[in-house]
């Protein structure tokens, strides 16, 4: 037995006690500890992929390794990796950077890290998604900013963001806008006009913004805009970019920052402090998946959209849950309002745990993306479609959709109408 | 063009104004210029391995992938790779560690960064070694500690740590010690006796310690030592662990963070945070490193100690050098006063460029590990022979010789005495 430092009388550094997680790592425990006793659990909880990387990337890492790329590399990643996300990301977004503006990092997270340390002081406001990312708050209020919420508004055919809410809560404090453009968990994205709004409002309040935008290219139609592409944003925009969604390689951890050179300049300094360099010989698979054969991720699509269209069938056959139809990221955001009422839950984790117990459905609630906001009366789960087969969402949300229609164990909770919805 | 920031009035953190860098890293770059010019380069500055990876550890990796290990893994790392370690450096150390006290990190310096944001906080006093890993005084300073440097003693046939020093620096506000034992550059080591009073001076003073052990497995003689082998340390010490130098996998990025539980639950949730994880399959490569056929690091060992020994009969033979001989760590770390004399020259930086210029010897001074401390009167250099041939060494340590000798290009200054030398 190890004696621990608290029987030492050991106390964690202040800013230990601001730090947050993400508490969807504690719903995979849950399920997998079902799973043990022999559940059947239909995994909707993780926006992991469940699908291989594809077989020129992983030959072309196994082909740096043998030709010796297994030493250190340059702490902005390798010179043709840089850029070729230089040519690639500007490019979709119809702005030049060079390799300069790159640095790559092992995975996307990261970014948010060090743009945070690079351009945020202790006392600095910043705004940031909620729901959202749980980490974006986490990192804030550890390295001492002061963490502000906007939120999401659910309309007719889509999620949009608060603009209002974000104007509003501008003072001369805030200097960081984060920016979750494509949205999880919402799939909002904003239109050309929202963007032209917060355009105007980083000019005018002087905001450096972060850009996260894991999910530029998961879409089912249409094309994804970036706020870096309207005038005056490429130099204040840090993009955060990853190879895990796109390329089904969360496993591999690599992404990059994107974005001014000063920002980054700073970032490569950060990775000198922090770990010298990315993996080397995994950047030659990502330069391939970058720059090879892109039927891959069109694979990747083809079947996200299956399962997609499998689980909106199915969750907007369920009695009180609407879902909107998103047109990019894996996740749905379905409204569960009317449902939990049905089943006489007082709030979205009883939602949740009574769900799981009696159908094995794992999933996420909104309260895994933050916390509620004032004045937030709907309630909404997340279902990530990324990691289940269309079989295990058909079986699974089949389930959902009998349990719920049944009332539960006890039949409908609520008025005699809603029990008719 | 991109428009800059800084043309914006980008104005970066304050807390950046305090981040270091590796100096080394300009001395690669000024090689690389002179390469490229076609000049004959003998890179001693780096300390990277010019040795490939042993090819079971490829293979496991490969398997890994084709087993679908390109999915996220757990925060921690793959639990595996935990045992074996908490196993391999428990036993070589005498002490006991199970899965709780691993935390899996993207190469051994994250554990720096991690560990300091876990235990200092901004205003404690932290020590550490100067001459050293310049990261060290970066990350205190950046993340608001005061960072307070302990030195060196030449001996008479090693360097010491100098224990006093330490000792007097100590004051209420000492919060961390950062030990680098098996030392770079200088290749020191704690005897017993040192280790016995390191620890009364820990305990007495309340202090948590990060022990930097990236080269514990990289020695030609005897057996390694650890503080966390003594009474009451092990709750108090972390140990930075890397396959970089053991394994001759540098560019893999795979380390660990060792230590109380306590501590190590907080580095986890800093995982959470920063990367989600490290890099999914190549843990399955790391663990067949550590539990597999352990000829490739004695073959490395092999390498090294020929490399060593021809380094250091042409350094001896060098007028004005003296070089004593390490046990451990692949660094040597002459004493050049008299060369410098020699030469002619006031000072570190402009015997480095005069000897690179003349014989394409490429190496590091004492300067890129840290300022002088007040009363240091001799001069120092660094060759790393990790990345170069035994031929390699020969030939270019050869020129230094002969260009010393010669008293450089303007034959040997100094007094009659000091050219006698």
């Amino acid at each position: 037995m190890v004696p621990t430092l608290s029987q030492a009388g050991f106390v964690a550094a202040d800013r230990v006690g601001r730090l947050g997680t993400e508490t969807v790592f504690a719903v995979s425990a849950e399920a997998a500890a079902l799973a043990a006793k022999g559940k059947t659990i239909y995994p909707f909880h993780l926006g992991d992929l469940n699908i291989p990387t594809a077989e020129h990337i992983v030959e072309a890492s196994l082909k740096a390794i043998r030709d010796g790329k297994t030493t250190y590399c340059p702490n902005a990643g390798i010179a043709p990796l840089r850029e070729a996300l230089a040519a690639d990301v500007g490019a979709a977004r119809g702005v030049h950077y060079g390799v300069d503006n790159v640095a790559v990092q092992p995975g996307g997270k990261p970014v948010i890290g060090k743009f945070l340390l690079a351009v945020m002081n202790a006392g600095d406001e910043v705004l940031y998604p909620n729901p959202g990312f749980p980490i974006y708050s986490s990192l804030i209020e550890f390295f001492g900013g002061v963490a502000l919420p906007y939120g999401y508004v659910e309309g007719a055919d889509r999620f949009h963001l608060d603009l209002d809410g974000i104007e509003r809560q501008i003072t001369s404090r805030t200097r960081v806008l984060i920016l979750n453009d494509l949205h999880n968990p919402t799939a909002a994205e904003c239109t050309a006009e929202e963007h032209e709004r917060l355009a105007e409002l980083v000019l005018k309040h002087d905001l450096i913004v972060l850009c996260d935008e894991a999910y530029f290219d998961v879409r089912f139609e249409g094309a994804s805009r970036s706020l870096v592409s309207l005038p005056g944003m490429q130099e204040r925009c840090v993009i955060l970019y990853t190879f895990s969604k796109k390329y089904a390689m969360t496993g591999w951890r690599l992404g990059a920052a994107i974005g001014p050179k000063p920002i980054i300049d700073i970032i490569v300094t950060l990775n000198v402090n922090w770990e010298s360099c990315p993996n080397h010989f995994t950047q030659y698979g990502a330069l391939v998946a970058l720059t090879g054969d892109q039927s891959g991720p069109r694979e990747i699509m083809a079947r996200l959209h299956g399962r997609r269209d499998a689980a909106l069938s199915l969750l907007n056959a369920t009695d009180g849950i609407r879902c909107l139809v998103p047109a990019t990221t894996f996740y749905l955001y379905p409204n569960v309002t009317g449902a939990l009422k049905r089943l006489g839950c007082a709030d979205h984790e009883s939602f949740r745990r009574l769900v799981l117990d009696a159908t094995g459905v794992s999933f996420c609630t909104r309260l895994h993306f933050g916390n509620a906001l004032a004045g937030e009366a709907e309630y909404y789960l997340r279902l990530a479609y990324s990691g289940v087969s269309t079989s295990q969402i058909t079986e699974g949300l089949d389930k959902l959709r009998a349990f719920v229609n049944a009332g539960g164990p006890t039949g409908p909770h609520g008025t005699p109408e809603e029990k008719r919805r």
